[in-house]
């Protein structure tokens, strides 16, 4: 499995993800999830996935080609629009899942892929979009300012109650890493290294950074966050029975 | 969907479940998971359970069923350790799944179930057991002292770092509390009323009481439990990109 998670910023996008991958628990690698895309000097994305990783590697392969065909076709340069550019991403991993569907089907597996696609083209505003492994999209919004992928439930919670659009970027990055880490202390088919990615509204650059496996940084985070964790369980008000009475019995009587 | 989890403490055992049942969005219930059984004097029991609703409530009522027979069959006041008490509701659950299992099979549905089983029996140990679909068990150890069924998910990271064995039972009430919080604000699929179970090892009683939906004791609980979370985050350290190295790229040279 995967997780990835964006925020979405007043002033900004925020992106973060995981590195592991798993095809059962003897092969397990790390390779990376977040890829910045630059196709033309208008634009700037960042493309998150989840999902069957050969189908990612299919997608980013053939953005690649139509980049590079120069023949007139439909390319992340030529989008107008951020939308666009979900659909386009969203229409290859349909395509691609679809093409080895038959093959796959015999091992159980679907092939299905879901990205988050952030980012700026010069003239519209800067945008992030979830898109489903069916072609379609979702935006995030100021109302719920973050998207994930993958292995969203574990770390849920913590954007729920925690992220805001109106934050900024360290405490955005905060947000993002408490989630992660809560993740991959939960369950092993999230791990790090974590990759970083801060997009600044109208800049059409992204910044990028990793937050290495065995770091002193990432050990003291994660030493940190579940000592923090556990002063707020225990800065819990006590839960005094009031009134001492359990709810309605629904057992059959011959068992109570 | 359901969310029951328990704790295994030196002095005693902890029980919580939630009561919100539903199947689809428009048949949302409060039907009680976590049942207290009193077959003999010698002997008490929490039985938690998720899953089919259908399948469970048929499990109380054929437990009630073996234990008015009184005709020397296996029941709950016959088994002479906590295990064989697993393993008997573990056959009913198999059993009653399968009955079903062809009927179901039009709709998509299994039928199946799960539960936590805990208490004690007199002459033996507490025990806590949890009580898989397929009818073997797991046992909470002082290693790994909390068990989850349902919507295990969300709540698991706060168990993970916060649950002790060597915890009191106020302080594993918390625990528990911020596990069922956690996850019933990240997915409407589980909610209040709370019914918590308390056991005492040797007291062969067991008390319970219910945290009500309305109440301004989970109010309270609720947003203290959401302001410490924040205060968590805010109190992780700053994360610097030291160095400010992105990590090496993995898509296809074109699209860089």
């Amino acid at each position: 499995m995967t997780y990835c998670l964006a925020l979405r910023l007043d002033e900004g996008l925020v992106f973060m993800a995981d590195t592991r991958t798993n095809a059962g628990l003897d092969d397990v690698r790390a390779y990376r999830k977040l890829h910045v895309l630059r196709p033309a000097p208008d634009r700037v994305f960042v493309l998150q996935a989840a999902g069957s990783l050969a189908t990612t590697h299919e997608v980013l392969d053939r953005i690649a080609r139509d980049l590079a065909a120069g023949d007139g076709r439909e390319s992340l340069a030529s989008v107008a629009g951020l939308f666009e550019a979900g659909l386009y991403v969203g229409r290859l991993s349909r395509e691609i899942s679809a093409s080895h569907r038959e093959a796959l089907s015999a091992s159980g597996s679907r092939g299905t892929a879901t990205f988050i696609l952030g980012g700026q083209i010069a003239g519209e505003p800067a945008d992030l979009l979830l898109i489903y492994a069916e072609g379609n999209y979702i935006r995030a919004s100021r109302e719920r300012p973050f998207l994930q992928i993958g292995e969203s439930k574990y770390g849920r919670f913590v954007l729920e109650v925690a992220a805001s659009a109106g934050a900024g970027v360290p405490s955005a990055i905060r947000v993002a890493l408490a989630s992660m880490m809560t993740t991959a202390r939960a369950t092993l088919s999230v791990g790090p290294p974590y990759d970083v990615a801060v997009y600044l509204d109208g800049t059409l650059d992204v910044s990028e950074f990793r937050i290495d496996a065995g770091s002193a940084q990432l050990a003291g985070l994660g030493e940190a966050w579940e000592r923090l964790m556990c002063e707020a369980v225990d800065g819990l008000p006590d839960v005094t029975p009031v009134p001492a009475t359990p709810g309605p019995p629904d057992v059959p009587a011959g068992t109570r």
